[in-house]
């Protein structure tokens, strides 16, 4: 049976969505997980971006061993020699380099002649086979570039030596048979196709990026998706990994394609990515949504459970849906707690990370009867655990509000070396603490995303708030967990304040000229 | 040019979601929305299901003279009776009627014969008939059944008068090349095939809900799509009236049909059925997502502005999209309040509404310095400005939290016409304050649900929480809206606790018998 390659972008195309963008240590636990799910696959960045990402990119190199690790470059020399230079430590390496081919964007954006555009072309997959012989070349706007003139294109980088050729939709314009056969006649056209794996971009403008990819797959021949988890991308996003990944392996009697996928790891993935970046993820989203199998949603209805058959064409378990189990509590000792990390494949770096983790369980057990699997997961999503620079960091909190008084806050956290309080009011007590905190420290952000979501379901959820900062072009996420949802809040600013203190943080590139 | 008919079911099949069920008011409130979208039907629900659901299709049936409205029945005369009670105010009405025809669930859920459930869709449309000339048939788990046995229900509904045939793909599984083709092999085998119009109706468990629905239209030749806004429905809900309404229109070039919806109330459509329900919308979704228009975002950059022509092949504007704009103060009168009302096309039913609106806009003033546009929807999205019965309503709260203690609320409310304090400590002071309710009210029920939407960004930012609570099998959903997050939160507790009471509410009906 043939094989479909899947090809993850959350770390390039993915993050490039406004507000998620992530840090270095973010990336590289996004990537352990990624090489867990066995995608075949990550293109962990586009190196020549920013310093920050280029570290990001160099560390995952470093880390990833399964899975063939990816830079994007623009079609020149110095952005392929940067990401070569990124991914010098990995052996199994590729580059990914792109220029626009379509009448809209060689004239709006590049400025470039279509003759300069297939010139720059060749000589950038030329300069990227001294570094190796792992070359995919994307036309940018592929999918709305005039055919002859892309067949032109393709065939030269095939013969300079681009192993995968990759038509993005990158507006997310296309219709399934028109994309699948878009992309059946450039191979049956282009002398030299068969010398390359070809592979499908969709976007999901339309809400059809799974679809227009299978049909690139199944009609026009494609054998590598790119994709990210929970569709995570600028505009309406990309191609959703998990969808396009179950779709094939459910309708395996059409598709007929071996993927290598462990879908046990999607949902846990798909919540890593959806808590660092603090994009939800709808309870009525395919395959990862809260709803997305009846007997998941903690509604069980004699109904629904007798019909399972006759209602569900995938298995929640098969997807890494695990029953919400109270698993612990506060006499549950370290053994018992390192336990259960590890049957939740919760990667752990290091002894330090897991004692500082069950340090913070303890703290939590103190406060909360029931100890769920979710909530420990959350342990471990809290920026405090990771070994992510702690500048900023809560010490106490006291709020207060009452009907017909202002609300009101007194906030004790540590700035580098020194404690300091602070006071303030606001409109509730949410809005007091993070004035409080942010009267002392006078970072000048704007608060562009305040989102909570309950870790686990009933009154005595833990909070978990995620913050998004921005400031001068700068967007960071914090994320902070408590039972109290005012200190969650609180935590979660100072985390955010903690990425946009950190010097070493990446820029978001926001580049709007990648595939 | 042919015209596609948009069959709307978000009251119907969208609200069998778990947790999504919803009051008369609500789904008046939605209808009427629908009606503004220009929709050409409104499923109004499943009137046979409860008597809840019942009063609801009565009520949409007589206030919605733009949209035909519609009522699900199973394939029996009483089911069939209850809809055209219900819908006998109104002067476009539809019967739909369903019976399942797939292997699977003939044997398996109706526990009938092939021939059986044949007889009875021919007796079920001809009772049908006595009611109304629109006479719509579904026969449920359509796609998974066998050809040969469709093809002669079908002949057979159609010969009785079904004047539309639609084909459910019950649980997901299509795929839009297949789908396509299996609806345009029945129109060809139909002998009167003619005589009805086909409609496709499709779920979105592998993606694909969207391109399934196009195929059905472009390969198969049908010219009814049903759909939700939001995609809401079960499991990984129905295909999405948004996405499937913006693709025809920009891909007018390949579908060259005509859709009669006003795309401008798409936005507003989604916000109402996110804010009444609880359910997310995620940033990344199509058309109506957060981050659908990178302009939209709240992130203005210039590469994304310049080349706006490069990247969007949809305007914001054209979907309903506003500017997030200051427009209401302190000092603003009610004249001004009551024009922006008008300009934001909220319907407003009575000049007490307006009123009680207008109080709650004062009282939101003096707390909170900007007033946004969508601060103003939510006041309308507030319980206590529609007519719902105020049971339970909240007089007064204090709280406190603080480190190392345990959180406490202190809160006044009514019950009837007694007035109550109760108190709570808590692992938060959410949980403090709902415990404290419950404390007094002991109304058993089990917090299935607690979500936090900020309504506009911005430390100012009001927050809206939506509490859903179970009890033996009911479920209901409370909205509370407070700068305040904690009164936000005892709000829609009490907003819940109001439902819970209400007994002329309807159960939700999880039938798991429809298609």
């Amino acid at each position: 049976m043939d094989r479909l390659i899947i090809f993850d972008t959350t770390l390039r195309d993915g993050e490039q969505s406004p507000g998620a963008s992530m840090t270095r240590e973010e990336k590289l636990r996004i990537a352990k997980q990624l090489e867990r799910l066995r995608v075949d696959v990550i293109e962990a960045g586009f190196a020549a971006s920013s310093n920050g990402d280029f570290e990001a990119v160099r560390s995952i190199a470093n880390s990833i061993k399964d899975s063939t690790v990816c830079s994007l470059a623009r079609a020149n020399d110095k952005d392929i020699g940067r990401a070569a230079e990124a991914l010098a430590g990995c052996e199994n390496r590729r580059i990914h380099t792109f220029i626009a081919t379509s009448p809209l964007h060689m004239e709006k954006k590049l400025r470039m002649s279509p003759e300069q555009v297939h010139e720059q072309a060749r000589l950038a997959v030329r300069f990227a086979r001294q570094f190796t012989d792992n070359i995919e070349f994307s036309p940018e706007d592929g999918y709305r570039s005039e055919p002859d003139f892309l067949c032109r294109v393709l065939e030269t980088v095939i013969a300079e030596g681009a192993t995968t050729i990759n038509i993005p939709d990158t507006v997310g314009y296309a219709v399934p048979e028109l994309y699948g056969e878009f992309i059946a006649n450039l191979r049956r056209r282009i002398p030299n196709s068969d010398k390359a794996i070809w592979s499908v971009h969709c976007h999901n403008d339309l809400g059809m990026a799974v679809a227009n990819s299978l049909a690139g797959v199944k009609i026009g021949g494609a054998r590598q998706v790119e994709c990210t988890v929970n569709g995570l991308g600028e505009r309406a996003g990309n191609c959703s990994l998990e969808e396009v990944v179950m779709a094939v392996k459910t309708r395996r009697d059409y598709f007929a394609l071996e993927v290598g996928v462990d879908t046990g790891h999607l949902v846990p993935a798909s919540k890593l990515v959806s808590g660092i970046t603090g994009f939800v993820v709808q309870p009525n989203k395919a395959v990862v949504g809260a709803n997305a199998f009846a007997h998941a949603s903690g509604i069980h209805q004699d109904g629904v459970l007798k019909a399972r058959d006759t209602y569900e064409i995938m298995r929640a378990e098969d997807v890494g849906w695990v029953a919400n189990k109270i698993v612990l509590g506060k006499l549950s000792g370290r053994n018992a707690f390192k336990q259960r990390v590890q049957e939740l494949g919760i990667p752990v770096e290091s002894e330090s990370e897991m004692n500082a983790a069950f340090a913070k369980f303890k703290e939590l057990a103190d406060r909360k009867a029931e100890i769920f699997d979710e909530d420990i997961q959350s342990l471990f999503s809290d920026e405090a655990v990771t070994p992510h620079s702690e500048y900023f960091r809560l010490v106490s909190l006291a709020q207060h509000s009452e009907t017909g008084e202002r609300p009101h806050a007194r906030i004790v956290f540590v700035i580098g070396d020194r404690e300091v309080t602070a006071e303030s009011d606001g409109n509730g007590p949410v809005d007091a603490s993070l004035r409080a905190i942010e009267g002392e420290v006078k970072s000048g952000s704007e608060l562009l995303l305040y989102s909570v979501n309950a870790i686990t379901t009933g009154t005595e959820s833990q909070g978990e708030v995620t913050v998004r900062l921005g400031r001068a072009g700068r967007i960071v996420n914090g994320v902070g967990a408590d039972p109290d949802i005012v200190a969650a809040s609180a935590k979660a600013y100072l985390s955010a304040l903690n990425k946009l203190y950190t010097t070493t943080e990446r820029l978001n590139p926001q580049t709007s000229m990648t595939p």
